[in-house]
């Protein structure tokens, strides 16, 4: 439970319950922690009041539906998106379920959230994807929001396309993310940047077929010598601050796209001067999730594997510890940790 | 002819010649003056040096074909684009002409433009484009930039759309042409932004539904206001300055688009920390020219009217007084001038 | 009321009543008439049994809402769609409405219709659309099924284009949707061709640039020749047999498509040995209506008149004459006829 | 050399020489047999005469060039398309280089081909594709035809999509080139339909994950199946006859595509009584070659081994042999063969 800046706690709760009648009840048996919730708790979402459990990814068993509900039943195994989508307004209408205009980001942002024993679930029917029976639960954890999150954002926005060059600027969780998810469509090189070498040999081994440690500052004069004075089709831009962006700036080839991923926190510089005439596009996002069934078909034909992205494991009652292990990556290397019951 | 900045002059030439066999010489009939041939003649454009013939608009015959062109004989009449393309390189083969290897935008910047009696025109076969015996020229001579421009660089890469609400900043020559091209598509709205009210009134005539001076620094608010708040889909930038850019920023509705037109000559604030999460495209063009047979055939079935931008006409011997009422709008009134021998 | 192949009467019936949480019932203010009716009347739509309360379309005020449905209230004004959609399903999702899961074209259909004082509608939140106050609602009643069909299998999946060239064949109500939002894209001419000279006048006053009637079998010739022996880029099969069909695969333009709107009863033949290399494409679809949010903004801005497509008005009581009407075209020259209570 | 119906012979001829400037003479170090020579042999093809030397496919050194040729010179290394396209005309703008008004397919057809010591090539510098040095150039003579025949009119045509189901009904070269393509867009399962077992275990080695042996007429029942009742999202065909065509119709789910690449010699049964409202394309497409440089690229970063689908050698003066073995495929099991000086 978030208790203000740079506070939290694990908390005796009471359960939740079935408010409307569109809600659910999800008894949680994997959930994990995001980037997004270390930016909670250091204070940086407004939006997230003290005394609010954390936490908008996961997989569980459903205990309860209201009486709207009309897709799942108690007992379902079911992946919680990280966006609640009411599938009636006009952004739901459009897929654009990050803006929904009843829904969108709100576990454990506005309302209590999946980093608990039960979890409600508003809009149950068009906010949880059924598990078939078989399945691994531990790697869907994985679709509540990274990988939707990398694919959507990046890879989609990106155009990533057979023979294209794509650099993926960032090897944390969501640039990885994308790593794993533009390699559906075959791009001829994935060079992944970073300062963070370990990550850099992460990004190796998922697959990039170049990496630049971008710690000497010069990220965009090597992309240009690896691409022929070219620059790169696609860049994805998984940090969040206005360096990272700007190096995207820098390496883009005419009828390029940047697509960003990562949540800024102030302004960045857009060098039009140099930019206007060069045919590119610039993307921004917050994941919708719609692509979660097709993520399901992918893992379940073997053309994505999401374990790779866990690295730990904790009990729920160890949380702190994760947290603890999740926010020091430098000494962890942790990339996602599963918390489970 | 460019005498560098700040200096022009009419100037007695030789004819010009077929250099390479892919040559044309063009007899020019009508040609106009371009903001862009402005920026030069401010030595804003350091490509183009002192003793260059301006000009990249015009309609002419052709006086004399190299030895490799077999799109045209001598006597047809023809557009000429302001991008000579190859057609041979990668990216003339994307219909991006504007990067073409082997031309580009050189008419009139790298080489002798068409303010003149003859222009070589390169790469004619893919250059040019033949006139239809009984069509209006005048009106053409628009397709060579400005609606293609507009076009391209606004409407297309704006997506607008039946019923969609489009915003655009800039009422001069390219604003227009966006205007004009833009209800191609049927869009519900179309609001004009301009310091000039004379500028808005003509926008008011070519079928802006509502327009806003901005002069009292409010455009924003009321874009908001006319729009509920949700702001516009599309947003055409037409001036190229930060403020103007930024306000494009202010007035997108998630899931819209900023289409670029504008010429920058400095960096603009991209305010990402706002827009990350908001589904945005951005999108730059040099425009192509590759809708110069889309726009022709607009022409000819009267869903478009180019004269409408036309205001003036010279002589060629006048020029330097087709300049000075191009450049002095406040008083002239002028959009495009048309030039004549 | 259908009462077998061949029998239709008007019936005193209980007022419907809510059945599951997400119907509304509604008072129906506006029905009318559609070809699939006569379909269903003729005994040709197999799933529709003796003792089903005909109509699909219409506009009316909420009665009473089921305790689920959220978006509307009593005494809302709204609009109806012909296709049921549960909002929830893969095909929801992707706006294929027509092809829920759980709905589709269910009224007037396997459930009770719009042609009667009260209709049920299921899935009331996905498949009513809110009608702002002050608006002319019986223009709207053309939005429930015939514009978006014409607009969606015929004119979006026809790819209709600023410059392109059209053939719509059928110059029935459907054909006329079809020209009608054809125009928001400014192709530069729309064929019209039919056997009823009637019919053509009124596709020439809907904005036709060129009709034919086919009766002397030289359809296909002429449109060749107006089309300088290239063809059209897009072919809207607007009948349901196969000589239309086959007219349509006639006359295609290399990279062109035929959209198929009409209803067929029987195989057609597509010639292969012709088309295998000319780069087409056909379409077939059911109207999903997903583009009535699209449409009411276009009416709502003066871009489209669905008006101009009822010829005539009837009391509910006089509905077997309005049936009379609408089967007898040759006689009562009728497009769409309005019924109200 | 093609001698009529039924008649071929390995024939001395003269060198050809430079007729246009844009030619180039290629001297070929590396050519095959296609499908499509088979046909003219039989005489199905009615644009080739007696007397033509057969052959659209292969690589060379350019020997000599003329004089309007500026994309290559005198021993460049050349990868020969088996389109040739002047990339002027309307269709070579829009990259329908199939549809090419003063080119085509004429190689081998209308026009001398490739299966020479020499061959003059048309439009040398929009029909040939550089080499770079130390590329294996056998591999690369499967991108003359097919390789982007199975990409652009099976899997581009097909929008094949990551998750997706895939039929390819036709594990011949083509069948085997569409499915070797398609897996750059990860569908979750691509299932090889045809009668021979031999071809479908090569489909299997090649990444199918399942085959059907249609002997049976079975083949739509067990898609079916394998599918739960839901049909593919595309099928490709890749026969060119009734029966295979009708397959892919009947195992099409709503919203899929029908891409037909098989040169078809007769009409087929288009049931649209059943397809009229199932949301489907049919696509029919000539190899454009235009993705000739995207499956360079692939080449280039190992997505895509083009050798796998080579399967004897030859030397030139044994075309009869390689002749015979491509044709007497029961027999020799070949897929493609090699032919060289």
């Amino acid at each position: 439970m978030y208790q203000g800046p740079g506070k939290k706690a694990l908390v005796e709760c009471p359960k939740p319950v079935i408010t409307v009648p569109t809600d659910a009840i999800v008894r949680i048996t994997k959930t994990t922690i995001c980037g997004t919730d270390l930016h909670i708790l250091k204070g940086d979402v407004p939006t997230c009041h003290a005394g609010r459990i954390l936490g908008h990814e996961g997989v569980g068993i459903i205990e309860e539906i209201g009486t709207a509900v009309t897709a799942f039943k108690s007992g379902d195994h079911v992946l919680i998106s990280c966006v609640s989508a009411c599938g009636k307004c006009e952004y739901c209408r459009r897929q654009m379920y990050s803006h929904c205009m009843n829904g969108g980001w709100i576990l454990g942002n506005t309302i209590d959230g999946t980093q608990a024993e039960f979890a409600r679930i508003p809009f149950a029917d068009t906010s949880l994807y059924p598990i078939p029976h078989g399945v691994d639960e531990e790697a869907l954890v994985m679709l509540s929001d990274i990988l939707p999150t990398g694919f959507e954002c990046g890879v989609l926005n990106g155009k990533v396309a057979p023979g294209n060059i794509v650099a993926i600027v960032g090897a944390g969780p969501v640039g990885l993310a994308a790593l794993l998810t533009a390699q559906f469509y075959s791009p001829a090189e994935v060079i992944m940047i970073d300062l963070d070498d370990t990550r850099l040999e992460v990004a190796k081994r998922f697959g990039a077929t170049a990496t630049i440690n971008s710690a000497d500052g010069r990220a965009s004069e090597r992309v240009m010598e690896m691409t022929n004075q070219q620059g790169v089709d696609t860049a994805i831009e998984a940090v969040g601050i206005p360096v990272t962006f700007e190096l995207c700036e820098q390496i883009m080839a005419p009828g390029g796209v940047i697509a960003n991923i990562g949540v800024h926190g102030k302004k960045v510089d857009l060098h039009l001067e140099k930019l206007w005439d060069r045919n590119i596009s610039i993307t921004t996002r917050l994941v919708d999730t719609a692509t979660i069934p097709m993520l399901f078909k992918t893992v379940g034909a073997n053309k994505l594997d999401p374990k790779r992205l866990i690295t730990h494991h904790f009990k729920l009652d160890q949380i702190l510890d994760a947290y603890e292990t999740f926010d020091n990556v430098a000494k962890s290397k942790a990339l996602k940790v599963i918390i489970e019951p």
